[in-house]
């Protein structure tokens, strides 16, 4: 399997997700952009915007994570906590940030809005800066925690500021076959395939096009050698059918 | 807030999900229907396809919440782990469901499938099935657990089959206005609505259009007569903008 690699867990802040307003997208961005990095997403969660949930949820995955990117909840409204709830959980001071307010009051300035708050320039004491060259107001990393927007290209441009300070792992390398056969059918094979190759994780995803039935057979693994037998192996199994 | 209706969570089980390769749709749609039913959905998980996490989740998750909502893993392939590790978490067999045997026999039958395995009528003993007109194979109910398929509409197919049997809360009351006026502008007159009405959930969601920046406002509640009160307030408070 994928095992010595980094790993991260992904943490989505926002009432928005669980009231079925807004689609997650979050998720699939951040896990196709650390897969291409070497790092693996070992979990994801969603919760509320509630300081104890947070709170917890964040404890419990930087502990089982190399890496946590939460999404949500930086914005300069009542409903954004995550900075603040940050500083909670971490035993930190809620402080003015200087440089995030330097840039905050540039922007706003170029932009002509007469801010009510500078509330998104306050975040927990000692952080790092994550930039975010699309709308201003920064994320921050605390520990091992990477506190980023909602907005996926907001945090798109963000996680793209702040990828270069992550420990790649090795290429995790992906196969993708889609063939028209029923995992029913197939599901022997492809078991007996996995059982060969136990440094390869096999999946298999059934799908319908034109009232047909498919499956989509996936290779992942970070053993090259081992990954390259068994996509040759796949090819040769799926010869016979 | 929305405090005294039933709660759920959603457990989404799957590589699939983690390594990017597919991007989440279920828990939208579960958030949008249950919402519907006034059921309020307090936490989402995403987990991969291994048993140790996906008991551990189904655990936690159906001790915070009246219902676990499950999808993903009970196909007929090695990688379809959820229908076992099931049986495993509840202490209980894992045996042929004979109901779902019949009917994944007649389906076979009628669509020329060879099966090299009827794994898919394999479930814990003694659990409830959860019909699936589109495809045949059956979800289930096990105590306060509802174990459906991964694929979207097949989920939904098994979902729409199942709800009938959800205690349901009184309605979730929800109401949106999109406006171009930054948060950072209107935060604090937001706020201050917030703190009138704290029956009534408000959140405040940035967007870009055109590359003028907007703001949405949701207002959610189960208490119609606060709903209303605070839905009239915001609209006067908007005309002062």
């Amino acid at each position: 399997m994928i095992k010595d690699n980094p790993t991260a867990c992904i943490l989505i802040i926002g009432n928005e997700i669980l009231s079925g307003k807004t689609q997650d997208l979050n998720t699939e961005f951040l896990a196709k952009e650390l897969s291409k990095l070497g790092i693996k997403v070992t979990e994801g969660r969603t919760v509320l915007d509630i300081e104890d949930e947070i709170i917890k949820a964040v404890h419990e995955l930087r502990s089982k994570c190399d890496y946590v990117f939460t999404t949500g909840g930086i914005g300069p409204t009542h409903d954004d906590i995550t900075a603040k709830t940050m500083a909670k959980a971490f035993n930190r001071d809620y402080t003015l940030n200087e440089e995030a307010d330097k840039i905050l009051t540039n922007f706003y300035k170029e932009n002509n809005i007469t801010p009510t708050t500078h509330k998104m320039a306050y975040m927990p004491e000692g952080v790092e800066l994550i930039r975010n060259p699309d709308s201003a107001a920064p994320g921050f990393i605390i520990e091992n925690v990477y506190v980023m927007a909602g907005i996926p290209y907001v945090m798109h441009s963000m996680f793209n500021a702040t990828k270069h300070t992550l420990k790649k792992g090795k290429a995790i390398l992906n196969h993708a076959v889609d063939i028209f056969i029923t995992e029913s059918t197939i599901s022997r094979d492809f078991e007996a395939l996995q059982q060969h190759y136990p440094e390869v994780e096999m999946g298999s995803y059934p799908f319908k096009r034109r009232d047909n039935w498919g499956t989509t057979l996936v290779l992942r693994s970070s053993n090259e050698r081992e990954f390259n037998k068994a996509v040759d192996e796949l090819g040769k199994m799926l010869n016979n059918y």
